[in-house]
């Protein structure tokens, strides 16, 4: 299999991507094409591949613009399209390779994937879903960015599409929750209560509200809201976590106590880090576009872009596409999708 | 001064609650009425104050009716006439005490101080202010709740209540915030998109979108937003906090190097959870309400409680409604708020 990695996207430059597709090539039979400019990739390539037998499996594919972070992601893919992710996804579109992973603008991103790829059948909004972890199995919530005016009908195919996700990470019957702001029934504003009709009587394993402490716990496996809300929520647990972190350090170089504590309670911290920490995850999946594609954290680190790789070739070979297809059927016909 | 409490709201009955009564009259020069079952409040009153010179200037209100954490607020409100709620907000406005302080459920307490007092002047909706730790000074959030569909002149005017309860803790031109998905402008849904209009125009010291990353770093005073994301926000921050110590506790006790590190870093450990532990912290104010208000967590410890108490004490004292109603002046009018 071949994947595409946009090698320009990110907030590091290409190494630590070039990095990440080193290791996965050396840990999984697979094909990477490296796309950006040609001669910068080259430089990268050689003074980090040299001498790795999985070398040969690494490509370049030339791109002359990069979109950047803060651009208008229409205008960008319309005006750039030279651009590393533009030439991406037309890979994935001529069939050339099978799934395309960028950690460069998210709304570029998408709109590249749905203007080469288009939706799939019954889908009215692609969006971007997102997995967190929580003290039992991570959550996948949906959507976290993609659309920020939502109306219930598409609120009820985030939760089809990722559960369909969470299926292929074998959890068989996904427990769905609403995410809103009380557990009983009719708690939330008008877009949650009319959405909730629907995903009651939807043949999704829907377990009714859930509110924002439960994200973290566990008890749920796939939560659905709207991209403005869900894209806070990932916004501020981020947020969270490295404020958390850095009061915690400040509190901690008070006393020379704590400061050995600290030393002797390192490796637990670091374990901790690693599994909040967001750079370490792998991506998040873009769900209903025709095709797969993976938006990863801008500070992405090697070990993240691999697993981002890793996570792409899974959605293939599971053809997760065809899942959310077949999954999508009379039901969302009859809601007028 | 004399506040009411509630003592018969939160998870723990009334315990907590009249230890937070004594600690605030131990403290300073207060009066307090303790709102509730007269038999049940004197017998843990004899046992909690007993010996203390203080316990005199607390005073018991009988109200023979108690609002459960999950009713309906208005439902229960308009049913439970004798609800130590509604007698306490009751108190106000015989004018016996200045204000009413709660753990009680949150939307109830919104409900009974809007029955008994009624709106400030000019004040379309009131709603529930949030005060987060951050990494440097606490930052305001506006609205936690009480408004979960909401229009921009909403927002605005959350804007204008929240900078003026900054304003009596010493911030002087609160630099106000509007919390969205991106930081340029153009950014957000489309109550947020029409809400920036607004408060640009407006003589708040508006600095722009802020996002999510941004609610703990400390560089904005006061967060606008709707009730439902807010909300969300509250509890979601408060689920992770939970949870990243249980993450961070299980990883450590997996070795013992990590355990005694513990025990040695424990005092920064406890300092900290201090610094973002919600049931410590004072309370959120009822803003708009014509008069003083205050919900605080639940599971409030007494600490907490006296924290709320004399936080409505500050608030009494600086006249913040009246600086409220200066506020909301011609702007409001010319919004057709």
């Amino acid at each position: 299999m071949r994947i595409a990695l946009d090698a320009m996207g990110g907030d590091h430059g290409p190494e630590e991507l070039i990095v990440g597709a080193l290791l996965a090539v050396e840990q999984a039979d697979l094909y990477i094409s490296l796309v950006g400019d040609e001669s910068l990739l080259q430089s990268h390539l050689k003074k980090i591949a040299s001498g790795s037998q999985a070398a040969d499996r690494l490509q370049i594919i030339h791109a002359s613009q990069v979109v950047g972070m803060d651009e208008h992601p229409v205008d960008a893919i319309r005006k750039k399209k030279d651009s590393s992710i533009v030439v991406a996804f037309d890979l994935v579109a001529r069939g050339e390779v099978e799934a395309v992973v960028s950690a460069g603008n998210s709304g570029a991103t998408m709109a590249a994937a749905l203007r080469k790829l288009g939706r799939i059948k019954n889908v009215s909004r692609p969006g971007i879903a997102s997995v967190f972890p929580t003290l039992k199995k991570p959550v996948v919530m949906m959507d976290v960015g993609a659309n920020v005016d939502c109306r219930p009908v598409h609120l009820y195919q985030f939760g089809v599409m990722a559960a369909a996700f969470a299926r292929i990470y074998d959890i068989q019957q996904p427990r769905v929750g609403l995410l809103t702001i009380g557990e009983e029934t009719g708690k939330g504003n008008i877009l949650v209560k009319e959405s909730y009709e629907l995903l009651k009587e939807s043949s999704l394993n829907f377990i009714g509200n859930v509110e924002g402490r439960d994200v973290f716990q566990g008890n749920v496996d796939v939560i659905v809201c709207d991209g403005f809300v869900g894209n806070i929520c990932l916004k501020i647990s981020e947020g969270l976590a490295e404020a958390a972190m850095e009061m915690l350090r400040s509190e901690i170089v008070k006393s020379s106590a704590a400061k050995i504590g600290y030393l002797l309670s390192r490796p637990a911290f670091k374990a901790f880090k690693k599994r909040v920490d967001y750079a370490e995850y792998g991506g998040a999946p873009l769900l209903g576009i025709n095709g797969t594609g993976i938006v990863c954290h801008g500070k992405s680190s090697g070990q993240a872009i691999k697993n981002a790789i890793f996570e792409a070739v899974h959605m293939v070979r599971n053809n997760i596409n065809d899942v959310i297809a077949r999954d999508l059927g009379a039901y969302d016909i009859s809601l007028g999708a």
